[in-house]
């Protein structure tokens, strides 16, 4: 089995992170692996904000906290969040948007960090405070919350494998 | 730069195969890549219709042909065809079908392999004609289209990469 079919089978969602960041050279490459998925008529409907200032993380949190009325962490203590919003009005954003995850995520993984999708935050910024949150982080207009990725490093035992469903796959030959 | 990463940055979307079918192995090893992805809430969304029969290839291609008033090969001759359908009424069919495609897109590539998403099936699948072929190629009911990977050896030149948008990412820090 070569390293990525190895990375892809062994990447878990992580839900716990140690505090430090990542470096910028991980982040760099991550995100290089995001803008380099295919896309629909190559139209690279995403755009990444990337979050590492902690009052606008915790604002984020409080936010998402109060729309979903909970006291945990949506982002498990990450300490940088990628938000991944799609062009509307394009072919397919949401898809362009999730094939640049699945990148990021596996790029991540093949670093040793730990990365999980969320998904409150792309609820969050269609609501009013949301938007105006989107505003205040530089979120450029027409674009549209996909998903968020959370990125750290990762803390404590990993992820137990989830069972896969049966059934998935069938063939025509 | 390691093998996850330098596989990603150099993964394309190919439209150009040899006749000859990929090994069995292989797809199996592409397979089980797609059903490791993640998807929202754990529900694995997608279900995966492998298609290397040439007389449903040829009623496929000859559907999707008729519909967008083209003669061209939608499928550039591909001998394999995974048609990827998500579950409706899922939380994120489309997230997580992408997610699965982008797995196998990689573990294809890995492997020496071309694919392609061919976005032309999603749409056959929702006529009348192509709910009738979605019935003969066993796709369960309740699965909507998403998208079609292509697969096979890739013959020719290796496509150019296409430049990235500039402005796609900015940081809050």
């Amino acid at each position: 089995m070569n390293q990525v079919i190895q990375t892809i089978l062994e990447r878990r969602s992580w839900r716990s992170y140690e505090a430090r960041q990542i470096q910028e050279e991980q982040l760099e490459q991550i995100l290089q692996c995001g803008l380099w998925a295919p896309s629909a008529m190559n139209q690279q409907s995403w755009h990444f904000t990337v979050v590492q200032n902690q009052p606008m993380i915790r604002r984020l949190t409080e936010g998402c906290q109060k729309m979903m009325g909970v006291e945990t962490d949506p982002f498990y203590g990450a300490p940088t969040l990628i938000l991944v919003t799609g062009k509307e009005g394009n072919i397919a954003p949401v898809a362009d948007c999730a094939l640049a995850m699945e990148n990021m995520f596996l790029a991540a993984a093949s670093l040793g960090l730990g990365s999980c999708w969320i998904n409150c935050v792309g609820r969050y910024l269609t609501t009013e405070e949301g938007r105006r949150f989107a505003q205040d982080a530089g979120i450029p207009q027409g674009y549209a919350g996909v998903g968020c990725m959370i990125l750290g490093y990762p803390k404590g035992p990993a992820p137990q494998p989830k069972e896969r469903a049966a059934g998935a796959v069938h063939f025509v030959r």
